[in-house]
Parts: C-alpha cells; structure tokens; sequence
C-alpha cells in the first residue's frame, strides 16, 4: 500500500475551504457586499427574475461518469437556461453545496472551478452560498438573480401561432446513452475514452456527451427577442423534453398544438451515431430532455423577424407545427394522418436511474 | 401485517405534489410571476439582500425527533435571522427540496404547512423553487432575497465599542440535549414527552426544545436598528455559539474583544434545567450555537438609544464586553485575571453527529 492519501474536503476542513473559495472569485458589479458577511448586498433592477434549480448525484449526475468542472459549468448553465428563457440578463448566484466528508478536494476545487468559469463567461457574480456536509449524495443547488425588465412568459399563445424551436434536439439523450456505453471525455472537454466506438467517431460523440455534460443555452438569443415586445408571444426552455414542454405550454395557455414530426429538428451528430446503430433519432429528439434550447409561440407575421435575429445569433431555428383551438394535447400529423403524441413523462419520484432534471414550478 | 399503507412521495407523484403546493401559496405583493414559469419575477429594491441556507437531515437535524411542521419553519428561520443580522426586511422566498422517495406525504405536507406558515407570519412570499429526488438524506436549502436598503454590516466596529447581545443563550443547544433524553415536541410545539424528565419541568423542556426546533430571530429589532444609522456600528446573528461567531467579528474587523463571562446572559429556563442537572449552563450559552439572537458593536454613547428601542421591542439586551485593541482574540475577563476564550469551533466537515449550521462567508 502506498503513503499517498487523496486529500479530502474532511481533511482539509470547512474555513479552510472557504477561504480557498473567496480568493478566486472575482468583483462583479453591482456587487456592494460579497460572501463574507450574512448576507450579499446587491444592486437589483426593478423587476427580477429568481431562479433555482439542483443537480443531485445518482439523479442528475453519475459522479464517475462527469468531470468536475463539467459538474460545476452544467449547474450553473440550468439555471442560465431558466433566466434565458424569460429573455432576462443573469446577474448573481448563489451556490448550495452538500458534500459527503470523504469527498476529494480535488473534485472540490474542480467543481467550483466550474461554477466560477461559466459564471464569468456570462457576466454573473457569484455572492454567496452556503457549504454543508452530508451522510448523502453531493448536492448541489445553483439559484440566480436576473434582470427581468421585458420577460417573455410563457402565457401569451394565441390560436395560429407556430411552434418554433431553437438548435437541434436530442444530443444530451444520446450522450448519456453513450456515457454508459464508455465514453469519457476530460476536464477539459476532449474525448479521452470512445468505450465501444471507434476513434473515427470522436467528432460526433464530443458533441453528444458534451450536450449532456456542458449544455450552453441560447442566452444571447433569447435576450434579443425581447428587444421587439410581441416578436415572441411565448416562451420556455427545453428541460424535460419536447413532448413533456410542449404539452406544459399547451396547458398554460389552454390551447393545443399539432407538430409535424418529420420536421422536428434532430442534432446531426445524433443523426450519425444512430444511423451506425441501426436506431432512430426521432425518439431522442422528441423525448430525450436536457436539450436547453428554446421553445416558442411566434405569429406568422413575425417569423421572418426571427429568423433574421437567429441568424445574427448564428442559431438555427425551425418551425415545428402550430398552435390550435382545443384541450392541451400535443398531436401529430403526417399528411392526412394524425394522431396525439404521447409524453413519455418520468415523475420524479420514480426514478429507477439517473434521469433528467424535475420542474417544481419554477426551475 | 395491515394493508394500511404509508402513502409516500413516490406513490403521489411529482406533479400532484407541485399542484398541491401551488394551490396553497398565496398571493404576495411585488410578486408578479409566481411559481409556474421557468423563473419568478418580482418587483426589487435598489438594493437587495441574498442569503440562502440548508438543512441536512442527520446533519443539522434527525427527523425522528423533529415534527414536520417546525422543521419546515425552522428551514425559514435560520434564513430569516440571516436577513434580520443585515437588518433587512425578508420579501421573497425559494424553496430547494431534495426527498428521498419513500418519505410520506404527511411529512411533506407538514414541512410546507411549516414553510408556509412561517413566511407568512413576515409577509415573505415563496415565489419558487425546485423539488427533486435523492437517494440521501432530506435537504432543505431556502433562499431569501430583503430589502437592503439600509445595511448594517459585520464591519464598522471600533475600538472601544460596547459587545452587546440580545436574547437569553444556550436555549437551542440545550433543546437538542433535551431531544436526545426523550422530550419530544407535537407538531404544534406542545411537549406530547418529557423523556427522563418529570412532567413538573414541561415548562422550561417546552422553551428550550422550541428554541431549537422553532427559533425566532429578533427580526423587528434587527430591523428597527436601521432607523438610525450608526447607532448599531455592526451586527451579525449569533448562529454557530458566541465564542465563534465574536471571533468572527473581531477577525473581520481586525479587533480584538474582552467579555466578562458572568455577564453573559444564560436563558433562565437553561439556568433552571441546569441547575436540575447539577451542570453549568455557562458553556452552553458561550458555545452552544442556534440562538439566533444579535451580536452588536455598539458606541457607549449610543447603548441608552438601543436600551430604548429594546424596551419597546420586550427584548432583553445585554452588554458582556467591549471591543479592544489587538489581534482578532477574544479574551475573558473575570476581575483582574484575563486569559483567551477558547472557542469550542466545530468544523462542517469533521461531524460525528448532529450539528449546528455551518457557515460559508453568507449563510
């Protein structure tokens, strides 16, 4: 046996962490008071958008499976995408973390790393939290404070309006297909394990596995569409999955929708990796969830709008169907035949395996 | 064997729990997006105050000996006092929950009567949150935003200012000895057992287990300190034991402390159960933790105006010290003989069994 010992959170101790925390988060405007006192002291706009939403491990996560920095960038990004998809400006986090004593600091230090990089790439602070042990699984609860002067909600569908999505569908199903199929990717985001594939595989499968464990929703976009009030009637992000969302917008509105399925959008690269499994992408694409792109209600008059600011954004976006007069179901026509899409739901209390993340409400 | 069965979390599903909760929430002022859209939004002051704080079950509580209902208050508390040390006023709420699926929808239903019942009683509206399943152990992390328009900060003391304290100590920390000799408290805070103890205690068992179990934080006071700025030069709340949290404030305002022990106030119904012991209630006062009363550095000129607003207030305040020069130590004074007040820290990551809440910078 040898000497060395991994260093863990227990081991170096609560203050000890903390202190290596404050020393690399950097000042954020806006900011008067940062960790350190009982509470942030921030500027706020008049309106704000709150947010929060929790990666929990052996629920959201397979600690074996995700690099820490990837961890700590994707529970940031969930709750960008929730911000983004009320067309606000991030502003500050809090970070909630519960550790298991026996924990590594390297997967501390990884895991903050995370958080503290994707929240400077889009300008947020991070101004407080709170460090906890547990005899359980790591935890960790991101909640974010955004600027909510011209929210786009997701009330506001009107009869006629097209059901328009950003980006391709289905990446982050398939890359966690392909996570328990062996492939790994680094730290740093680079494949460095393709498990049951080939090498030459290794653009397609970066792309899925980094979809599932890096998600970067359109925030950019999302914010240009509030520029024009009305451009977009309604909006949400794509957390649980296109079958589930739609029908949750349907319902919020008291309207239906008929989508053509042939025209929902699937990622290219989970075109190629079914097509090598003999598989179809549809299913992913419409079910599989974790996608963080948007969904929306547009009129046709505005479309052409869109389209022109997507294209700034270098953003595809596609038009999938349209809203109608009815109960909130989901149906799906091709040519004469119709028929209702059925939401292959999870609850989230009947998890049997890791699974994408739950909506209470707010998230 | 019964066929009564537990109805759980698992069996009543995600989206009937989340319509449960939404139909009992009301409506809150500045609220303009409640739960139900993928973020809150809410009317802001110019300037805000952030904290948020978790519980742990088998770390800062052990839901055998805790009803539902106060948990759930306590969950607010701890977060309240955070907002209450900065004297703010607490406007909006988020509510993070991590349940393990076999947990009952009793004791779901009671921990938001208690969150519920306990914003209200402050006028905070729970605006969202996130509910989702674990593998581990219940985890309750809330976060609150208040108006901080008016701060008062852990900086600002100076040398010869006056330690002052509210409340009586030692309360919490002799609840939780009470719990684990037998006493138990009836969801609606009654003592339903005095374990080793005769029923003639009840009344000083019945403060002290709540004081544990159901804290409440000074929060008019705290407020009403910022009416006049400069009064109060700094404040905290007294949330991981005296002999911690001082140090706290000495260190982050580079000044040391002298307390005279036999000053501190001890919580008569500690003083009482103590002296039924045969114990010393002093060590529980100085290290105990979870009081959740004030720490002040306050002007002696300026002590008459806090006594004044104190009586109005019915809270008692204390002056055990003053300020000094030196390094961040605190030391204890008893006549002529001074020596260093050993603080009884614990640290976050070395527990071994229920513990006090631990603090990373904002808590």
């Amino acid at each position: 046996m040898s000497d060395e010992r991994i260093e863990t959170v227990s081991s170096l101790g609560e203050r000890a962490l903390v202190a290596r925390l404050r020393s690399r988060i950097a000042e954020t405007q806006g900011v008067k008071v940062g960790i350190g006192d009982d509470c942030a002291l921030v500027e706020t706009p008049a309106a704000s958008l709150l947010t929060t939403d929790t990666l929990v491990e052996g629920v959201h996560f397979d600690r074996a499976l995700t690099p820490a920095r990837l961890l700590g960038r994707k529970a940031m990004s969930v709750n960008l995408s929730d911000i983004g998809a009320m067309s606000g400006v991030p502003r500050y986090a809090l970070v909630n973390l519960c550790l298991p004593p026996t924990c590594s600091v390297e997967f501390f230090d990884g895991l903050y790393e995370g958080l503290i990089e994707r929240a400077a790439e889009v300008g947020v602070g991070i101004v407080g939290g709170n460090l906890s042990a547990t005899h359980g699984p790591v935890t960790i609860a991101v909640t974010i404070l955004g600027v909510g002067d011209r929210p786009i909600l997701r009330q506001g569908v009107q009869v006629g309006d097209l059901v328009v999505i950003t980006g391709g569908l289905g990446a982050a199903s398939e890359g966690l297909r392909l996570l328990r199929e062996g492939v790994r990717l680094a730290d740093d985001g680079m494949v460095i394990d393709t498990g049951i594939w080939t090498p030459s595989s290794e653009g397609p499968l970066a792309r899925c596995v980094r979809a599932q464990l890096d998600p970067t929703p359109p925030l950019a976009f999302a914010r240009a569409m509030s520029e024009t009030p009305g451009t977009v009637r309604a909006m949400m992000d794509l957390s649980d999955g296109l079958s589930i969302d739609l029908i949750r917008l349907c319902a919020e509105n008291s309207i239906g929708a008929v989508i053509d399925p042939l025209a929902v959008p699937v990622d290219p690269a989970v075109a190629m990796i079914e097509r090598a499994r003999g598989g179809d992408p549809l299913p992913l694409a419409l079910h599989g969830g974790e996608d963080y792109q948007l969904l929306m209600a547009i009129s046709p008059d505005n479309l052409d709008a869109v389209r022109d600011m997507a294209f700034v954004w270098d953003l595809p976006i596609t038009v999938i169907g349209q809203f109608v007069v009815g109960a909130p179901v989901v149906s799906v026509q091709v040519g004469e035949w119709i028929e209702p899409l059925k939401s292959q739901g999870f609850d989230h209390f009947g998890f049997n395996e890791m699974q994408r993340p739950p909506v209470f409400g707010v998230t």
